[in-house]
Formats: structure tokens, C-alpha cells, sequence
């Protein structure tokens, strides 16, 4: 009797909820058991879970967040054997892992230790390396663009100077999709600091062919509110700071997400049963199991993005 | 023959256009030209207009922002006769202004020359002595919770501790109602400032409460980011903070919001009709005409608000 | 010892959720205990219940339907004596009944056997005598204005002339609402059903000064689908129909709903504290008691509505 | 000197503003002049043309819909040297054309007489063969999806059996994202019509499991509303049915749709520099020049789709 243990790892990102919905529906499908657990690998640390099924995950699929809850385990890499004894105790034989970096980090550790365990990248930063796309990201984007053009309704009313803050990490795959979608005169992404000269220079360029600017940033750029605070002194006017936050991590996830999460959940179970380690990956259209070796420790920025 | 100038000052708030669209139509059915003018009142004073209709208004009806443009112009008190002047040279015959206290203040003065003029409140802030509402403010409290419900969905996956900043200038009216409708644990407003160690107890005691805790604060308040530090140090942990910024006066106008445009603008061109001169207010749900003499500077935030 | 039983009856509407959690953390102000029954009077009558606190319940307030589940039971007021035997049972002091007009008779038959109870109006037809306001007819406008906007988005484009069918049951509160808000043409509500001559009249109208023409009818008006198939042959071109059905009973509480609900539910509390009965209502920016005697079966419908 | 003339033609689609923005700012960046066609085909035969440039175009970016309006032109085929006249006259040297199927078949004759023009598929009933996705889809799934979400929160507070329209035309691609990314228990395209007992059978297996049912049918099934009246027979309860209608067609374009929009749109602009004729499209994540012969009448509907 195959039982599927499925968590939520690190920060959450909207199509969580969807993808645990589809792996348990999937799983349902063949027969299989599914525990759902707490708290992301802490919870599988205290062995805190409850039987899931496909109609009581059903109501949160259209939710953000995860109703199963997560939660940051830096140390997990050192507790593998904890982790394996509850899973034994709990008689599963396959885990599915929910999660970013970190989280599908800590899914290869378990791996290593000879567990079937899939991994499914889930981040609005999108900075998993081996796949095209994270569940989240593309909520994570309208969310900010639905910000943004609150912004322009009232730059274009009154001509004021905006900047608008992502979240994303020490990445700037978020900022630079914003700012691509949003049609912003400056981007400040951590992967590639600007002289203040060359900031101040295309904000003027902007400010002279439209009567306001807006530029977007990434929260990790270095010394972000600096930087801003330098570019206000240069140009001589006050640039309104809107800032995300975490209000980005959440909110309905979007129909693109849906369906990126119902399907690498899929091919996730689809892999575990063929008993298969590593990460489902989105490449160039077609899912593809990715092995954990094969994954960097951050998906590369490319150049053609800036 | 009666012709209509219609004008939207300071800064913008969702709905001004439906209310635009909406006197326009009902001034077209009493037959009446209607003149819309560019940029509030420095545009006036260039004598900047472009002639309206009913058709050529509506696909504005449903957007934020203003599609005549609007400007501050704060020595506009000094420049009254220019400003008739200019009204005369377009043989207008009624004015319809649309703003906040400012931008009525302005209304007021060209009343005391003389000239019919009725003003509607317009404004995010809410805060216009002699009506319960003001055009924009229901959308400006959607826009904020709907990062709100965006902050919940991750604070219940992950327990985080929040702050959210709203517009509002120096008045509380938004932020309150922001953490009444959202449900937040500690409000801060410029009208009442709090002690640290008061700010800090609420915190705890929601911290205790539910394992996190949502802080929503007004702009205006006094050092605000100052006083947040101080209260992250007191907490000995870190608030996750969200500015909505200039966003919030964006975004399409509620339901509520155009109800209300529509009804305010609609008495606006009755009163007109009627030469009367004075703002349109809602008071206890009824539509009256208040003289400007009956308005003060600013409507007195409510201690039962607290 | 004080304790509340809520429950929510008939049809749902956003809000609902709002309201039972700010009932819940008035309740548990005053040291009163609080208990959730399921699927309305029918869960009454079966004891299903639930122990309810604030943080249990604040999850839900920012989401539509109700959590509590309801139910429609039309045979509920001869059963009252079972419904009292039920709250006895569970030494349940006070009752709080959120609903429409059947609900609110049904609490109205539980005072008559001298329970104390308060019933809330919600419903999304806002066809509830004695107050202005129901909860959940905000967020049903904005729904439907959701959609009436992205109707317009496309008229604008390629010219075509639509209908647009709200829910409403048999009143026009909603349509009327809908029609105002969204600067619709022709209004059809059960109310004042139109000659076809008067129909067709007032579409082409429209399509003249326009181009394109909306038409906003309520669920409830007599053979709507035939009157428009007729309309569609009068005009000889099509009506693209649109249906918003039950999907406007859903949706996130807009923030005026929820301030809504949130001061109904707290002057439903300290109504109770008082030991009074009877439904609390909205009347002209004021909040009432209003006894159940009072309530007439339907909130007429104004004339100057249409 | 070159000049790029812009049409937008066929059903409108969200995100045809955003991609005419990105051609006109990536043309401008060539140091070309943009000329913008109002009304399609049709405006061009009339030779109805404004100029374009980035900050013109810009404020329609995030808006659905199209500016410069489109129309539909059955006998376009037999008028192309009509059209080349006009372009000739208007010494146009290159010609975008966005829009569906019929839309690009007429790009093509424009192409076959030796005028350079590319094509940009925008549609969203995502049924255009050589490209995977098609600009105004993700839009019109969100929109989907937001109703089917309403519909989800009423029936999981009072159990219903909820029927879901959506349109796509006489395909099924739209219906099938939207039954996939909602969960839906029951899919009707015209690809698969399927047998009224096979229909009785999935609705009962979805009633037994969870209390409620959800139908999600394409406009374009045989006999939808029959069929439909039939199943509520054969199950003997009322199906709460929600058609969307042309309101999908609107809205503000999606994250998805703005990026797609304006990566099809440079690409465009550089395969015109490059004196190619043809469609982007894009195809397992690269966007592709596809000659024009090499497009089907229309994308065949893939079997792993059912």
C-alpha cells in the first residue's frame, strides 16, 4: 500500500494550495494514501500531519498561502535521520516537497538517504535553477502590476515620479518581469548595480518624454532606499515609494499558476510512482524530471534580460 | 443658453471621472453646453478646455484617475478675477468643481464674486467637513485591503509580524477604516498619538493572541518609520512593512464610489439649475446643499473612531 | 455565564464571514462564550454545533460564503419548540441569526417564545424592510460591475449591444444598483415590467447616439429570455447575453461590506447584552434597533429608483 | 525612411493595446514612424489612420480592449489591391497586423501581393495553429476563473450544482484551462461531444463525493442549452447556470498576456526590419518566424487535452 506524505516549505507562494489539491487527487486516483504535513520539514521533525484527500484540499485550491502551513529549517540538513525515522513511523513511502531553493535543497538531502522524494519548484522569486518557471511567480507579478497601474492611473492625472519596490530576494527575475509588463523607465535589479549617473540620466530622459517616470526595484538591490534617496538630491524631486512587501506573497493564485501547479503535481506523482528521485522542472514547455545533482544552487540571470 | 464648466483640482481620486461623466449627462438633458476643463484650476486660469458630451465622457466613466487632468495651485485664492475672466470669455454660466478642502476653498472664493458655483468632495482622505463621504475613499480602503488579505494569506502559512501603510495625509479616516474592515490589531493615526509602551503591549498581546500581528498606520503619523524602528527594537523582531503609496488613489472606481459620484454630481447640476452656489454633501444619507461659509478647514476625526 | 450561538440562514452573501467573527470578538469582549451552529436552522435543530473563538473565526472574515455552512428550511417555524429544546440543551443565553427575510422570520418566531435573539440583514437583494443596507449587496454591485466593465472594454472595440442578467430574486434593488453604477441604457426590473415598444424605443436611442447599447436586467423580470429574444427581432440584431448567476453571491466582502457587517454585528451584541430582540438595521447612516413586529415581508421599492 | 502601419482586427482581445505599445516604442527605437489603422481591415480599405507614437499609445497599454477599434471584414480576400493601394498612398512600408485566424489569413493575401507583413496572434480562444499560446488566453482564464471562484464559495456554503459557460468560439481550448485550472468536475467542448449518459454519470460520481457539482461547458458545444436541460432531467435537480459571455473578452490584460504581448511584438518589428512576412509565433518557449503557408486554418485540439 503506497501512502504519499506531501509538504509546504520555506516562504509560501499562491499555488501551493493547488499543487497539494492536484498531487493528493492524483494520488487518490492510484490508490494511494495521502498525509498531508505541517509546517513544512519542522512539522516532519515533530511528526505533526493529518489525512488528506482530494475534497478536504478541494476548498483551498483557490486560496494563496498553504493551509498546511510552512516554516524555515536551516538546520534540517543536519536532522535527515530524524526525519526518516518519522517517516517510517508513519509508514510513507513517497514525500513530495513544495518549496524553493532551500527547501528542494533539504528534499535532496532526504533523497541522498535513499527516500523517493519529489521536489516542485514553488517561489515568486522564479529563481530555481532547472526550471523555467515557480509556482507563484506569475500571481506575484499581477499582484505587482495591478500596483502599478494604480500608479499610472494617478501619474497621468497629476505627473508625480514613482518607484515601485518587488520583493524577490536577492533576485531580480521578479522586478525585471515588472517592470517589462508594467512598461517602466528604470529598473534596479541585485545582478547589475548602476552608476548614479546613468540612473539620474534615464529617469531624465523619462521625465522629458512623458512628464513622469517609474522606476521599479528589487528589495535586494544594495542599498536600495540610498540609492533612491541619491537619485531624489540629483534630480531635485520627491519620487513616491511604493513598497510590495509581503502583500506580493499572497493573493488568489492566478489561472497560470493553477495550471503550472496542477501539472508538475502531476507529473510529480507520476514520477514517484515510477519511483523516481529529484525535481519536476518546466524547460522550454515540455515538464521534465530534473535530477537534484543537476540543480545549481540559484537559477543564472541572464544577460538578455536586461 | 446655459453652458456648464466642469473641472477637477488637487490631487485625484477613483470616481471624479464617473462624476464627470455623470454631470455632463445631466446637463446635456437640461440642454445645457458643458465645457471641460484641463488641469483644474491652472488650466482655468490658461483657458485650456476641451468641449464634453455625455458619449464623449463615458469610456472614462469606469477608470481612476481624471481624464481632464488636474494640478495644485496653491496661489489660485489671488488669481479669482483672472479665473473669471476666462470663465466669461467662454461664456460659461455654471461651474462645477471637483475636490478636496483646497480645491473647494478655491470654489468658495469664485462664489464670493459672484459666479455660480457648486463643489462635490472628492478625495481619498475623506476628510471634508460637511459630508459623511467623499468621492474615492470606499475604493482607496479596497485598494488597501486587498494588500491586506494579500499580507493574511502568508502571515496564516507563515507567522510574520506586518505593518501597512496607507495614504491619508494628516487625517486617520483611511487608515482606520483600513483596520476596522481588516481587522487589525493596532491602529495608528496623527490624531492620537500613542506612548511606545502602549504601541508595544497591543503588539504582544496579539503576538500572544494569534501568533502574529497586523500594525496599520496612517502616513501622516508622526516619524512614523522612526517609531516603528523603535517598536521593532522594543519587540525584538523585525515588521514586515507595505507602503501603498500613490497607489492607492488609483485603481477603477467601486460600485459605491460611482453610486455616490453619480448622485453627488447629479444634485450638483439641480443646485445649478437652481442657482445655487455651495458644496453637495451627503449627511446621515441624504444629499444636501451646504453653503461654503457652514464648511470648515477640515472635518473633526470622531473620538468614537478610536 | 453569557453564551452566543450565531448562525447564518438561506442564501449566503460576502459578509457573512465578516460578521460572524467581529459578533465573536464583541462576545468575547464581555467575557460571554461563543458557539457556531452549522447549516442554519436546520443544523439548529439537529445541535450541530461548534465552539467558536476570534482567532478561529478571523480567517474567514476576509473570504465570501459562510464557514458556518447554511441551509434553507422552510418548514422551521413549525418547529420552534424543537429549535428552543436545541439552545436549551447547549445553555445557549443569547442567539444571533444572520440572513435574508425568511431568516429574519424565523428569528422573529424564536422571540415570540421569548428567546432572546437579533437578527443582522444579509443578503445581496437588499430586500430587507426596516434597513438601508444589507450585507453583501455592496460586493454583488462590485461583481457586477466587474463584468459590466469588461462588457464595456469590448463595445468600445468592436460595437455590439449586450444585456448583462444580475441576481436579485424578484426585486430590482441589485439591477438598479447595477444599471446606475455601470450608466446602462434600459433597466429591466420585476418592479416595472415595459411595453416592448417602450424597450425597443429606448435601446435604439442609444445605439444611435452611441453605437452599442447595454441593457441591464434583474433575474426576476417576467420571461426575461423570451422579452429579450422578442427585443433581439424588434431590433433585428443579437444581444450577447451575459449571466453573472451565483457567482455574485461570491467573492471577497468588499470593505464596505465588512464595515458594514462589523458595526451590525457589534450593535447586535450590545443588543443582546441589553437584553433586547428584535433585527438591527442601517437607517440613514444610523444604526437601530428595530423590532421583529416592525419588519414588513419586503422592502418596498422605492419609485425614485427608477 | 520606414514607416510600420498597425491594425488591430477580428474579435478584440486584452493585451492588443499592450502589444501595439511595444511595436510603436520598438519601431520608434528603429527611428521609424508608426501609423496606427483604426477599425481593422475595414478602416484601412477607408484609409482611417492617426500617427502613433510610445507615449500616445502608452496610457492604453494596461487597458482591454483595443484603441484603435477593430471590425470584422469577411470580403477583405477580395480587396487586397484596394488595401495596397491605401497603404502605398499612406507610403507604408511595413504592416503589423494583430488578431485571430480569419484576421492572419488576410495578413497573408497582403503578404502574397508582396507587401511586407507580419502577423501577431491574438485571440482568446488560443485556436491559432503555430503558435502555443495566443495573446488575450491568460486573461480570459482569469476571468473565468474569478467567477468560478464566486461560484465555489456559495456552494460550499450551500451545496448547488453550478453550470459554467464559457466562450472560445467552436473550440474547446479555453473551456478546457478553465475546467483544469478550477477543478472542474465536468467538461464539455465541441471537440468531444459525449453521450447524455456519460454526462448523468460524472455529475453523480461528483455529487456523491463532495455534496456539489461543477460543469464547465464551451459556447460552441452542440446544443449546449439542451443538452444541459436534459441533464437537469436526467439528475432531477436545477443546474445554477453562469455564462460569461463577451465579458471575457475584456478586462485588463493579464501579467502573462502584457509579456507575451510585447516579446511577439519587438520580435515582429525585428522580423519586419529583416524585410520577413510571416507570423510569430511562439512555439515550446522560443518565439518563432512562421511562414504564412506553414499556418492550418486553425490549431488542432490535442487529444491529451480530454
Amino acid at each position: 500500500m503506497s501512502k504519499l506524505a506531501i509538504l509546504t516549505s520555506g516562504g509560501d507562494s499562491p499555488g501551493m494550495n493547488m499543487a497539494v489539491w492536484a498531487a493528493t487527487h492524483a494520488a487518490q486516483a492510484r490508490g494511494w494514501e495521502v498525509l498531508g504535513i505541517r509546517q513544512g520539514f519542522s512539522g516532519l521533525l515533530r511528526g505533526e500531519s493529518l489525512p488528506l484527500s482530494s475534497s478536504k484540499a478541494l476548498p483551498y485550491a483557490r486560496l494563496g498561502g498553504t493551509f498546511l502551513g510552512t516554516a524555515r529549517e536551516p538546520e534540517f540538513a543536519h536532522k535527515i535521520p530524524a526525519a526518516l525515522h518519522r517517516l517510517q513511523q508513519a509508514e510513507v513511502s513517497h514525500l513530495l516537497v513544495l518549496g524553493g531553493n532551500g527547501s528542494l535543497a533539504g528534499a535532496a538531502r532526504i533523497a541522498e538517504a535513499g527516500f523517493k522524494v519529489v521536489g516542485i519548484p514553488c517561489t515568486i522569486d522564479n529563481d530555481v535553477d532547472g526550471s523555467d518557471e515557480s509556482i507563484g511567480f506569475d500571481t506575484a507579478l499581477n499582484t505587482a502590476l495591478w500596483l502599478f497601474d494604480g500608479l499610472r492611473d494617478t501619474a497621468e492625472a497629476l505627473p508625480r515620479w514613482f518607484s515601485l519596490e518587488t520583493l524577490g530576494g536577492d533576485t531580480g527575475f521578479l522586478a525585471q518581469a515588472v517592470a517589462r509588463a508594467g512598461g517602466a523607465d528604470v529598473l534596479l535589479v541585485p545582478e547589475r548595480p548602476l552608476p548614479l549617473e546613468v540612473l539620474e540620466q534615464n529617469m531624465r530622459e523619462a521625465l522629458g518624454r512623458q512628464g513622469f517616470a517609474f522606476l521599479v526595484a528589487s528589495e535586494g538591490y544594495p542599498e536600495l532606499m540610498g540609492t533612491l534617496e541619491r537619485l531624489e538630491q540629483a534630480l531635485g524631486l520627491r519620487l513616491r515609494h511604493t513598497r510590495i512587501g509581503h502583500a506580493q506573497r499572497g493573493g488568489r493564485p492566478s489561472g497560470h499558476d493553477r495550471l503550472l501547479a496542477r501539472a508538475l503535481a502531476e507529473h510529480a506523482v507520476e514520477a514517484l510512482a515510477h519511483h523516481h528521485s529529484g525535481m519536476i522542472g518546466l524547460q522550454q514547455g515540455q515538464y521534465r524530471r530534473v535530477a537534484f545533482e543537476q540543480i545549481g544552487p540559484r537559477k543564472p540571470f541572464p544577460k538578455d534580460l536586461l
